[in-house]
């Protein structure tokens, strides 16, 4: 680490001492994230407390030509927060966590990068409001962090994704100076809309400090319920049926066998192991007569497609079961081998039978144990390879299998990320799904907005 | 106009006889657009016929160093396709109107940018879906125009505007090479949003040329009603407390008692010329238990917060009497005066009261009739002067009065535009709303995106 004490003096003087850290232990705690990535140190940690001293952190450092890498809780699944190499800085913006407003009467929030997704969630529910999207890691993940790769969740079919939440934004450009964009209107086309390109733009552009995010009255009713099939290929063609019925539910999820079996071993949850796979699905809505009229078509249409049974849940404990099985999903195909690669592929849901018949058939090929569960309302599937990174002849099979999954999607018309990102972990297939025109005028745009490439430069196009 | 026969040669080259037009009468009729600005006429007006000829003529033009405006129908508000002054080049999208794929299952459909907005909403309705931003000229305007413009309407407040329906997009770079942006899925993460960069960049970043719009499920049940006031302000007092009462209405727009007259007067509907103001009001939905349970309750709270009475109309009829009073509000205010010039500035919803007091108190201050109407539940109004830009001494005082009326809107947290557009019209205001480092940052990037700044040079930002 070459980074001077002059310097480093310089760090302290705007964020105070023990906010700039270069301990070996400090390095290293933030030299990963939840991707399966080689780690990389960095050089050194800040962590600024005010907005003001965020804007000085990021002139300084980019004055000084240091690679940065701002950095929520890292809880993004596609390494968009691993240092770049070199003396690089990671500038944490944890300590920016206030809620500066929440608007009953115009249905929005102004808060800072740094607050905690479900934190927030939690808090406008209080006040009678909701903000719907729930990013798997939203107990940890910070609202920042969730603009900077878009987040998703299980809400996105009916409610949408972060993007659809964004309405105003304010960021650090690389001189340090602060640049606005959209407002507390729900309808703004001032200027450009900046707010669209920063967000995903996975922190290679700017660095915020305040964002404006829509909120909605909360639904008032709600139903879930749990269709069990015998054969896969049902399961997803119900989800299809269900869209083409024009019901929108609010959570549609898929599970399949090989995740089934892992929940209930690991989980202590009951669930129907024997199952080819199975369909959790909630409906919502401010009116309780029209939430049990689309629960009852929904529960129609399962068993019309070939649903051997439909649980409904039939009080808050039944739905908190079925929510508590999907929550295991992840957490159980974790602990099956020493390395879980997790993708996310996405398709337009009605090539969802098609994904899963493709998925099955990599896996065989590949000699793979692959999980196969997600967002089916959504065609956002998440394969999920449980394997072992220290056995190099399976992880070349593994790095196939991700090849090839994403070939598929293309081919069904769908993208490589649906809601993960692309970090460093998928950059390199840009290509693949759009042009080198579309690489080279993102590229091109990047260079004009970070001049010096220090922006987390190895994340997103290259 | 100095355009080489050479030049013209070429363009013919592409596109075929006849579609390349220079005579003075053709040049007139692409100069102006909806906007009370001061006419330029092009050299020259092409229209290609499909995207490889509209992505040749965009390299044509850009190599030979000229200006270029991409139009639509030309129904924008803010001067937007006003061609640029010198041997410029019209470059329209009319001919490319194929809808090119309506997706039931996926709810999605693929259009080319010539499409115009209205037919399209037929077309997807007659399949049973739903596009739902109707800008006031949905007749005339083109899909394209929408998206550059990031076109709003009267359904904002629950439905969203073009932007909330913008899943894809393919567009022509300077070099005529074509990117790739977006998916057919919900959800997409790979590459930067450049969709979301360009909508609403009015023609000054690249050309479209194939658009993806999300479609979704229509409403089946709705209900509309018109409330009478005898005290301005209770009137928008009742726009917050339906919103802080969580009832999204699809419409809920507020008419003043200059524009009831005028529309009285000149469109033979019956209306309480005698109320203060009124508010129309029209609440969907998937039910008809939930829509008849949200009106009622809409209906108790005009009756609350003071209305004298509320009209629910009784059947398609009494509801269709009602839509036509408000369609015909911005017409009938044009016949009033030879120039009509129409503004949307917003604030957020809770300042309408506050925003309908200062409008009134500006025309009194500076003696002009400014009609009051519009989009009431997302805070867009138009406050609309009705003038004779021939009266150079009225003129100044209307100039004035806009100035006033944007100073209001950003005091009262709101935007210069809500949804017309910045254009030629608002771009010198754009400091005020954001900051210097703003305008900097969009020239910065707009200038590495179009080097030679020949789209649309003097819009949006200069």
């Amino acid at each position: 680490m070459t980074i001077s004490q002059a310097l480093i003096k310089e760090y302290l003087k705007i964020t105070g001492s023990s906010q700039v850290l270069t301990e070996d232990a400090d390095r290293l705690a933030y030299s990963y994230d939840a991707a399966v990535l080689t780690p990389i140190a960095p050089a050194l940690v800040v962590a600024p407390a005010t907005a003001e001293q965020l804007g000085r952190v990021v002139k300084l450092t980019y004055d000084n030509d240091l690679p940065m890498t701002i950095r929520g809780s890292g809880t993004n699944l596609s390494g968009a927060v691993i240092p770049e190499p070199g003396d690089s800085v990671v500038i944490l913006t944890n300590r920016l966590n206030k809620i500066l407003e929440i608007n009953q009467e115009d249905l929005y929030a102004v808060i800072e990068p740094g607050v905690i997704t479900g934190l927030f969630a939690e808090t406008v529910a209080k006040e009678g409001l909701f903000y719907p999207p729930d990013p798997g890691s939203l107990t940890v993940s910070t609202l920042g962090g969730n603009v900077a790769l878009n987040a998703g969740g299980l809400r996105g079919l009916k409610y949408g994704v972060t993007k659809d939440y964004l309405m105003g934004l304010e960021f650090f450009d690389y001189k340090g100076d602060l640049v606005k964009t959209g407002s507390r209107t729900v309808k703004c086309v001032t200027g450009y809309n900046l707010g669209g390109l920063m967000i995903s733009s996975e922190g290679t552009l700017g660095v915020f400090s305040k964002i404006i995010l829509k909120l909605i009255p909360p639904p008032k009713a709600s139903e879930a319920m749990m269709a069990i099939y015998d054969d896969v290929n049902k399961a997803s063609e119900t989800v299809a049926a269900i869209i083409a019925n024009h019901i929108l539910p609010c959570t549609l999820e898929f599970i399949d066998q090989k995740c089934l079996k892992l929940v209930s071993a690991h989980a202590n949850v009951a669930l129907p192991i024997e199952a080819a796979a199975i369909l959790l699905i909630e409906v919502d809505g401010a009116h309780k007569a029209g939430v049990e009229e689309d629960a009852n078509k929904n529960k129609e249409i399962c068993g019309k497609i070939g649903a051997k049974s439909v649980i409904v849940a039939q009080n808050p404990e039944e739905k908190d079961k079925i929510w508590t099985a999907r929550r295991n999903v992840l957490p159980s195909l974790a602990r099956a081998k020493p390395t879980t690669v997790l993708e996310d592929a996405t398709v337009p849901r009605s090539k969802i039978p098609a994904m899963v018949s493709e998925v099955s058939r990599i896996a065989a090929k590949l000699n793979l144990e692959i999980g196969l569960f997600g967002h089916a309302g959504d065609g956002n599937l998440h394969p999920t390879i449980m394997c072992d990174r220290r056995n190099l002849e399976e992880f070349k099979r593994v790095e196939a299998a991700v090849d090839e999954i994403f070939d598929v999607a293309i081919k069904l018309q769908g993208t490589l990320s649906g809601e993960h990102g692309v970090g460093q972990a998928k950059a390199k297939w840009m290509v693949k799904e759009t042009n080198q025109a579309t690489v080279e005028f993102s590229k091109n745009l990047r260079r004009a907005i970070d001049p010096k490439y220090l922006f987390n430069a190895s994340k997103k196009v290259i």
